[in-house]
């Protein structure tokens, strides 16, 4: 069987730099009407930088929502839905960690938060990296550590890692270097 | 080094059913001034119902945000900041599978998106499931679907499932099934 709601009416109720966000009334499939909370975001790109000696570069940063700083892949949003995720991926990790690479490798993609929001993140591992320097935004502040594979991974079963898109590469990175 | 940004004034935007939007002025350690866009959600919980004969329980359900149906794990938002993820996520699997278990794994959590968005979603794994019958909201549409663990292992490393809390609880629990 196959599910669908349709749109009956859209209205914004705020548009920012990063996101915006909008309630619809929706026609469900008995006939009956219900609103639906979108937050509507351009997507985004991670990246899982792999050293030569096996070392995963990770950013440090602090996230406002968490009013913490936790530990990521390198990433950033589109510019616009219409930007190439591969392009914005290497523009991310040249700005963020000063790296360069010729050898990536699709690690998928992945929904952060379906129900509410229509963010799509793309991932990719990075191998054979260069090194230049680093290029960040001017209220940018972030940590650059490397951390080797296997202990990511470990801190990620641990569940140290709290990013999904950073838990999902490494898990993912793990099934693929292994083979 | 630590990083840190201080509030310096929060407006609300958009007070909903799911989540809340505020924007908020923040000083960073520069002392410069920026704008922080953040979505507040009550978080959430998600379940890998696995049964005896090794499959797994998902269900598809339409994602309005994505104008479509996709794979997900059993789950469902907390009754507020303050409901213990555990009771919600026995809810959640009771209400769209229509199954109970004594034998509750944690797989760890998740930061969906952590550059706009509070939301938490804890992970469990449930086995010894026993069966009752399914307690759907009114306003609630999904299919139980069945799929070998083995297959939905390869589904994710194969990018045929998107939601992030999915991907990331069969890639935990392949680790664990596996010790």
């Amino acid at each position: 069987m196959s599910h669908n709601e349709k749109t009956l009416k859209s209205e914004y109720f705020f548009k920012g730099y990063v996101i915006k966000l909008r309630k619809d009334n929706v026609l469900l499939e008995n006939n009956t009407e219900a609103t639906r909370e979108v937050v509507e975001h351009p997507g985004g790109v991670a990246v899982l930088p792999l050293t030569d000696d096996n070392e995963v570069i990770f950013v440090k940063q602090f996230r406002y929502p968490y009013m913490k700083e936790i530990l990521e892949l390198p990433a950033g949003k589109l510019d616009g839905k219409g930007e190439d995720p591969f392009l914005c991926g290497k523009r991310e990790l040249k700005e963020e960690v000063g790296a360069t690479s010729d050898n990536y490798t699709p690690l998928g993609m992945l929904y952060p938060s379906p129900g509410f929001c229509d963010e799509i993140i793309h991932l990719y591992l990075a191998q054979d990296l260069s090194y230049g320097s680093q290029n960040l935004d001017e209220d940018e502040f972030l940590d650059v550590i490397k951390i080797p594979f296997d202990k990511a991974y470990e801190m990620v079963i641990n569940n140290e890692i709290e990013d999904a898109k950073t838990q999902i590469a490494i898990l993912k990175a793990k099934h693929i270097l292994e083979k």
